[in-house]
């Protein structure tokens, strides 16, 4: 592939853009953003230069849509008509099945790769993008015809994933946004809950005075902004809505045996699991 | 005063003796516990000797009850009558409510001082004892008479509290459950069901690929041990049980809206209140 464009070049556009030079592609990298970002990506050595949308779909071998979900499902709309023969897309979304719902009816399953690296940071935007954000991550990998990964732009975008010390992990999407609610939706509306529901019998500086160690970790989601969130909740409606009855469960169980009945056993198995699933991998 | 008697020379207890050496206390230190624990405790240099429970009461100014909540009541309603005159006895369990109702009844409300440190970490036993753990952390103090706050002995401990970096709070038995069970069992509880309700939808392989960065935070509390665990849920039931409704109806209302109301106001209520309560103080 000699150019691949970025759509979005933010934390997780540019930090591909990096990864991938330094995973040894030597072709060209454009970037589709607003004129202050790409001036920025271009100062910092991300993308070799910005282009118009346009452009970029007449040129690129690879589009890397890195762009918030509803952003994602736009542009692969537009995108209908506009590739290059040859061209593969593949995006970042955080939810997976409306998002290959739409490029395979407007791109072909054989021209759309689902992508969702499971990396983040604090920071945002092109400025906090690093050559490291995927090393040592999941990287989900979405298709609804296996064909498409014998794609040779597709071949050469798993091996670069692999050379980032990512790892791929082909998931069908149903699969992937019913994990992903578990995994990641679930805890963000806990983590957002609590802090809400403290919130409205609580003085900050009180809530100060009784917060120990662990209330910090609990409470570092409620932080995420709900700009990245909306699309994420309105994507994903009957995995999240399962999860969160699933948690709401679990805690009316606990509520109901208070003061009378040990709930141990809900301990240990929540301690067990818990130490599996944080376990350094081998 | 001349002798400060530790009953449970675990983390809290033997970090405690420590802090109070280097607070500059140059009387006896002496510790009650299993004989194991002694031993190492000598050895680490954490307590001056051991002790039975009966010549410890008998020779202690300050007897320092830093066993489990069970624990300490029983040694409180054994303390009944062998008190030295002039002795202050102090406590450090995570619930107040329950303790200061029987210390008050048995020893009276001007020979206890009820405490609670909001330190600790994942180490516990005094092999993890160290002298900075109270270290700008908050210190509460409850008593059920004020008159106890101007017992010499109690003042000479609230000016190592403060010698020791820790803020002391005194807030009354009540609101110190409530404010607990808000800001520390709950996200306990939060925490230990999220892990919990995982554990019977997904395995601990493939929970591991979906897990972000926020998945750790998340599921961190509930490694903790139910032995500790118990004894709160056991004493602050009521406090804990409208918590976990509060959280429970947030969290109905994040659902009920899923798919067609937005829920920004509640991430920025969230997101507002966690930054506030996060902040460094001054």
């Amino acid at each position: 592939m000699k150019t691949v464009a970025i759509y979005g070049v933010g934390l997780i556009g540019g930090s591909f853009a990096l990864a991938l030079r330094r995973s040894g592609y030597t072709g060209q990298i454009l970037g589709v953003s607003s004129s202050g970002t790409i001036a920025e990506a271009v100062r910092l050595g991300v993308v070799d230069r910005g282009a118009e949308a346009d452009e970029a779909a007449y040129l690129a071998d690879l589009i890397y849509l890195a762009q918030p979900i509803r952003e994602i499902l736009k542009t692969i709309e537009w995108l209908s008509g506009r590739l290059k023969p040859g061209a593969l897309v593949t995006d970042v979304g955080s939810t997976k099945v409306e998002i290959m719902d739409v490029a395979t009816r407007v791109l072909g399953a054989n021209s759309f790769l689902g992508g969702h690296p499971m990396a983040g940071k604090e920071l945002r935007g092109v400025g906090a993008a690093e050559a490291g954000l995927f090393e040592g991550r999941t990287y989900f990998l979405c298709v609804r015809d296996q064909a498409v990964l014998d794609h040779p732009v597709a071949e050469q975008l798993v091996d670069h994933l692999e050379n980032f010390g990512a790892r791929p992990v082909l998931l069908e999407p149903a699969e992937h946004d019913r994990l992903v609610s578990l995994t990641s939706h679930l805890p963000q509306m806990a983590s957002t809950a609590l802090a809400s529901c403290l919130s409205k019998v609580l003085e900050p500086n009180s809530a100060r005075n009784g917060a120990g160690p662990g209330f910090g970790d609990m409470t570092r989601l409620a932080q995420s902004s709900y700009e990245l969130w909306a699309d994420i909740l309105f994507t994903n409606v009957n995995s999240i809505d399962r999860a969160l009855a699933l948690y709401i469960a679990e805690l009316q169980e606990i509520r109901a045996a208070l003061g009378h009945t040990d709930v141990g056993a809900t301990f240990e198995r929540a301690a067990n699991f818990s130490g599996l699933v944080r376990k350094p991998r081998p």
